[in-house]
């Protein structure tokens, strides 16, 4: 995966410490941003989590920076700014960076034009005679998360794929899992990744966690050491390894998919610095 | 994999022997069966192959057993029977070997009931109160070309996996390509298997090539040794792997997906016995 760290995290291995009042003090003492995972630790669905909004406003009034770094690809940076101010929450359009961000900065790094817009509601027609033309100049096809998946796009996509020159396959994440409803899981972005995978025979540019992609524009903008930096996230292979492949340091939050007894399983092998319920004990241990 | 042989073929790594007259003649005397593969060995879409049906008839003259073994599993072997019928060649239903019918052998002889049928038409309503309900009961998902693929299904096939305990998850087979018409390549299963594998973090039994798992029930209709059949397909990395995976001889039709350059290639680790450019070669080399 492009950008990741060859020195991982020196904690990486070591058994996560359950966050306290004297580590919670020590954490913030050591960083002076806060870089924040969304779905499972700032909101679960359309629901925020409790006490989100007084510790962001806790750790602002720090002098903090926060950064909103999430895989959800389905929102635009200006989308996404909307439903923090729906939720009552104050952030802006440039505290946020989303996989699907990354894929645009991906394509305007490698100078790439805009891409085309596909039509979500085109069917295939398979008679016989046929020929599915696809535009030859399409020079990277962007896969996320779809609920619209179909059998015209998968065939649009692995005909780019295999048939233009130099065609980029890019994956904004491989999350099996997606937050499409609070009530259950549904197919993350991986399986629609997957599929061209299987389509193609080809792995994809991975953009969003855990590759490091985005931490370059971050640092851009915020201009302070990873080390700095503190990533709170409810998963352990994207948003934990994130963390630890970008150098800062990791907090596990067990208010999304993760439970205390995954964390635990000899089976992991992601261990965080520190991990806590959810995001307000912060605001507890801190006594404020 | 299930079922692999692991002693492959002396030959594979050595180069293959473009077929003539006299290893021809050699191979015809050498084995009593013949297995084929049949899109891009004995048609193409839905138009015969030159020269294949005297090419089978000779064969049979010469009282070779003939078996066909497809990982196509969109049809049954009676709507297979019914395709060489409609294209002229008398070929029985027990000489057919699909994918489709490895994958509901695999269900019987591990004692599963007949599996319900889904409706393709289903769309999924993302709406935030709507729960997905999926049947606790489904004890096997089974993954194969579907062109109707969509998210209703994703979500239901990831949940019975990722739900239902010891649910198993069976590939028909795992091919990139598929020949949905003859005027170009379409996805294949490998697109759908991938994308359940992508959501579910799972890897599937796979039933059909390069899976010996359909040799075991043509050895019980045939009752004859591997080594005296010859496997003739047009790909390397189902059918020719499938054939020496099983201890079979292979042939390599160059009249479907694999050219001489693929064979050639350096990055080609796999090596049939023989090639030539299309089944009928045999009638001309054996001079009949």
């Amino acid at each position: 995966m492009k950008g990741e760290n060859p020195n991982p995290s020196p904690r990486s291995g070591a058994a996560a410490e359950l966050l306290c009042g004297v580590n919670a003090k020590a954490l913030l003492d050591s960083v002076d941003a806060f870089l924040f995972d969304c779905d499972g630790v700032i909101w679960k669905g359309d629901k925020l989590i409790d006490g989100v909004s007084q510790t962001l406003d806790l750790l602002r009034s720090k002098g903090k920076k926060l950064v909103f770094v999430t895989n959800n690809s389905t929102k635009s940076r200006a989308q996404y700014a909307n439903k923090f101010r729906s939720l009552g929450l104050s952030v802006t359009q440039d505290e946020i960076f989303s996989s699907s961000f990354a894929a645009a900065m991906y394509l305007k790094v490698n100078h790439f034009p805009p891409n085309k817009k596909e039509d979500g509601e085109k069917r295939v027609q398979l008679k016989s005679s046929c020929f599915f033309e696809h535009d030859k100049n399409v020079g990277a096809v962007v896969v996320g998360l779809d609920p619209d998946i179909n059998y015209y796009k998968l065939q649009y996509g692995t005909l780019c794929i295999r048939e233009n020159p130099g065609c980029l396959f890019i994956a904004t994440n491989c999350d099996s899992v997606g937050h499409m409803t609070d009530l259950q899981e549904w197919p993350g972005a991986g399986c629609m990744v997957g599929a061209i995978c299987g389509s193609t025979g080809r792995e994809p540019i991975v953009v969003g966690k855990p590759s490091t992609f985005m931490m370059e524009f971050l640092l851009q903008k915020f201009h302070m050491s990873p080390s700095r930096m503190c990533m709170v996230g409810d998963r352990l292979d994207t948003d934990i390894l994130f963390g630890q492949n970008a150098g800062c340091k990791t907090l596990l939050v067990l208010s999304g998919v993760t439970t205390e007894s995954i964390l635990g399983d000899s089976s992991n092998s992601i261990q965080p610095d520190y991990y806590t319920s959810k995001v307000s004990d912060i605001l507890k241990l801190l006594g404020e």
